[in-house]
């Protein structure tokens, strides 16, 4: 299930975006600098709503070339408006969408590591399921929260986007 | 991957038990009653902490439920004190350990439904990647940027909680 759940990842960084457009209408709305967007915390010692939306872009982008021995585009963390950050956004997307099922065949017995684990690894599926996974939404949501917070006009529809429903037999 | 999928969320229920704690800790150190954490909200308009726990614990039993053709426990939503919510949450947890791998055989095409949803159906596999697991993780950290937000003593690492990490070989 790896292949559909970057999929479902690649919906959230699309749901992403309209919550930007949301952000950028408030501050017009509020007189106040959309950019002033990307520095909200809930407390001083959190990343802020620019480093969220990043490390959303990034679980998803190293992710998937983790997984499927790719390597992954390089995005120098230097956006300073929404929409840049919504470029970003739309470019993690795109990354997301050259992925076929097949590049996954052999992801459950990947060996992945990062700089930072000193030379520790996890198994590709431990990788994605106990790493991967939490973390995107972690981001995705903190990001959320944070709009939310400074009175973004957001609800859950937003967040989850629009669900593949089944009309009644 | 829904076995797998679901015992990342009793993983992560567990971990929320452990947010309860700081939580407890944190009011005690500072003279406010720990159930006034059952009602901290980011923004008027918001599901309190309770909910954000409380349906965080209704996705993940009700997403194992549906996807495996039984009937969840019924949890009553009258939780008043941190120690009540842990205990929901222990509950969910072991509920969760009660489903072994076979339990979602048939899941991918199930047919699953809500009354809210007046007739309408995802497949099972789409109930579980675009419905359970972004609303899980969703109010898991809602409820972890809400106890942030408050000063309560958490970071990363509360959220993800240890990884299956393998040794230099």
């Amino acid at each position: 299930m790896y292949f559909e759940l970057f999929q479902q990842f690649q919906k959230t960084l699309g749901q992403m975006e309209t919550w930007l457009h949301a952000a950028e209408t408030h501050a017009k709305a509020n007189n106040y600098p959309p950019s002033d967007t990307l520095e909200l915390r809930l407390i001083a010692d959190q990343l802020p709503f620019a480093r969220q939306v990043q490390i959303a872009c990034d679980t998803a982008k190293m992710g998937a070339a983790a997984l499927s021995g790719k390597t992954a585009p390089v995005h120098d963390d230097n956006e300073t408006s929404l929409e840049q950050l919504r470029g970003r956004l739309a470019n993690v997307r795109a990354y997301l969408g050259t992925y076929r099922r097949e590049d996954f065949a052999g992801a459950t017995e990947r060996k992945v590591s990062q700089a930072r684990w000193e030379g520790k690894w996890m198994t590709g599926q431990d990788y994605f399921l106990q790493h991967v996974t939490p973390n995107f939404f972690f981001h995705a949501t903190t990001a959320y929260a944070l709009l939310r917070h400074k009175g973004v006009a957001l609800g859950k529809k937003d967040y989850l986007g629009e669900r593949t429903m089944r009309l009644p037999e």
